[in-house]
């Protein structure tokens, strides 16, 4: 079966809404089995809304559309699609005693326009709005349908939930299931990723697996069809199986795991705490490790030592190393780990400091040189990183891979 | 001069992604002046997106599409322009160069397949990529014109701003020019200042005005059109005169600057050295200060005193008022703000503490419940907020509201 879904609104090719609806509808189809190859937004215009609707229902089944079914004159949602289809408008005297009762419930007065809201093409059933006046509409003629839904997320959402995909679900008869998998990536660029995998890359049908370049990270979506769930997640299970030997403990998490939430679980399985002491990345780590509920159980403190005083005062970093190494080296980033670690009374502490830029690169120390230090017990170790970017790109970079070290070693994957 | 909007990948068909390039484009298109009727998303399919490109330049002048450029197999957009406009591809050294020297600078070996994108249509201008190696490309034949961009949003804005806004300007030459400033409001919701400016909004015809509600702020954008610059500003003028009598110093920046950015240049202007003691926020605040290049200058260290331990032992809090008031008290906000700035031996200090929830929370001392110190020279001062949202909403909401306190006391629209 296949779908297409038309987003209605003049405000959508403006650009003064960003259209998350459709991303949510076509995640729901996915998950349905149901095929999406075209998705379309057109404005509140009678004859190109007539000749958009025309063409979808040429290439698809069922016609999912979202947008203009509100009372004013610019919504033409409801009257085209009775056009499209060839049928006539009628009034629904159940939809106007519910549009009356909801007004009654607000209190407010009903306007006359609203009950333009009553009207539905013939043969049509309507979809309950629980949370506005503009009740969807599910029409179907001569092997195709046309579903409609109101552009208010919470609303179209609703109807999504409780009608229309138990209804599309009826449709299918459930033939085919799709499942998918993520499995997220860090240490690889998405071309050289590619390259470590083409040849099972390129031996897959079903499941199918995707690459996906994610903010200093690669994803790998592994999508099966099967006819029921048990088969699909087999199919999945083996192919994740043959990525997991092949990128062993680069695969850092799965499905919407980020990097600090997977770091988060170790530590608290480990029962560890951490400090953390940060110069370039100005506390980006910590903001990170904090995003996550829970986190008070395992961070105890950070420290963003930006000026050579803060280093020197509060992590204990020598003037001799700051001389002869500078700030930013691997001599520095060791003391700055272990003075972090030794100021919070922690088991773990770890330490970033580099080169952000724009200002501040040289010869011997360009900008994105990066080192971190990671101090366990009484070992110290450094690592050295060197980014490309802007002085943003840079920031999250640094503090992805410090975030990806740790993860690293609290999963036994990295000697000190 | 008509547009249409063409995004390329399947995964926007999956719903993995939501389409915030093809807003973006369109809010630009719409600024220019330049129609935008249609807007298609399609997959990575030979075929598919061959149809969908043929019938936009069947209904529109320019073609804008994003995605597709990659170096992976599954990324066909220059392949499929070139057919769909009738010409070859053919290799282009300055690009080879550019790729070459970009994984050199990354230090990382470059893979074979990264060479596909140095590949142009014939009669192609590349659009210079400085933050990746997918070249964008402008390709003019016969009275039409495709532009092609990557799917990054970072790479196709700057792409947008240095190339393709100044060469569309060029092509509808000017006839009318539309110049626009954007307003950005923090401590008014969308709704709430719409109330405020009511007045203005409706009596405005040319220049119009915007409002957007973004993150943590509100941006009010006036659009004029005129023959000549020079009347456009003028118009915008007055406008602006308008709104800044009416909303005073709720006006934080204009255009591109960021609260954060704001702050540096103030902090500059006067020369003061601020430090930045967090607790709920976790390092956000210095994160958002360290991302205006030459931060160095301002911001001498922060303290991420997650853990009451780290309050008393780092910034001085007194067990006393931690047993009496609590870590979330005015009491305790003011101590760290007093005790960073004395530690960091600063013209200033500022503190947050509070309560981010989900976890937490209380009937006396709610998720959202947010204190804020703000030290200068012998003063103290501390205020009080409370958010709604979830953890990281509560997080940002508390990082932008302590800047814009800070902003307020710097601009001398504060008093201590």
């Amino acid at each position: 079966m296949n779908a297409e879904i038309v987003s209605i609104g003049t405000e959508l090719l403006l650009g003064q809404i960003v259209d998350t609806n459709a991303a949510y509808i076509a995640e729901r189809l996915a998950e349905l089995g149901i095929n999406l190859y075209h998705r379309t937004t057109v404005g509140d215009n009678k004859e190109r809304l007539l000749q958009v609707l025309q063409r979808s229902l040429e290439r698809a089944d069922v016609v999912i559309t979202t947008g203009g079914l509100g009372p004013t004159d610019d919504d033409l949602t409801r009257e085209i699609i009775a056009e499209v289809m060839g049928v006539d408008l009628v009034k629904d005297e159940k939809l106007v005693k519910q549009i009356e009762s909801f007004f009654e419930k607000l209190g407010r007065e009903m306007t006359e326009n609203n009950l333009t809201q009553a009207y539905l093409p013939v043969g049509a059933e309507p979809i309950i709005n629980e949370e506005g006046t503009a009740a969807g509409i599910i029409l179907e003629k001569d092997d195709k349908i046309i579903i409609s839904m109101p552009g208010v997320p919470t609303e179209m959402k609703q109807m999504m939930r409780k009608e229309v995909i138990p209804y599309l679900k009826g449709q299918i008869g459930n033939k085919q299931l799709i499942k998918s998998k993520v499995l997220k990536v860090c240490g690889y660029g998405e071309s050289s990723l590619e390259t470590e995998i083409k040849d099972i890359l390129d031996n897959q049908t079903n499941p199918t697996i995707a690459l996906l370049a994610s903010k200093a990270e690669v994803h790998l979506r592994i999508t099966a069809k099967a006819d029921v769930e048990k088969e699909a997640s087999y199919l999945i299970n083996q192919v994740e199986v043959e990525l997991r030997e092949r990128l062993q403990d680069n695969i850092f998490g799965v499905n919407e795991e980020s990097m600090e939430e997977v770091v988060a679980k170790r530590l608290n399985k480990k029962g560890l705490q951490i400090a953390i002491a940060e110069s370039c990345t100005g506390g980006l780590i910590g903001h990170r490790l904090t995003n996550i509920p829970g986190s008070s159980s395992y961070f105890e403190r950070g420290v963003v030592s930006y000026s050579n005083q803060a280093k020197q005062e509060l992590l204990q970093v020598s003037a001799q190393t700051l001389k002869e190494h500078g700030a930013v080296s691997r001599e520095t980033a060791k003391e700055m780990a272990k003075g972090v670690k030794e100021l919070a009374k922690t088991g773990l502490g770890i330490s970033v400091t580099g080169i952000a830029g724009p200002g501040g690169g040289s010869e011997e120390k360009p900008i994105g040189l990066v080192y971190m230090g990671l101090a366990v017990g009484n070992k110290t170790q450094s690592f050295r990183f060197k980014f490309h970017g802007r002085r943003q790109q840079i920031k999250y970079l640094t503090s992805q891979y410090a975030l990806d070290k740790l993860r690293r070693y609290l999963e036994g994957n990295l000697e000190l």
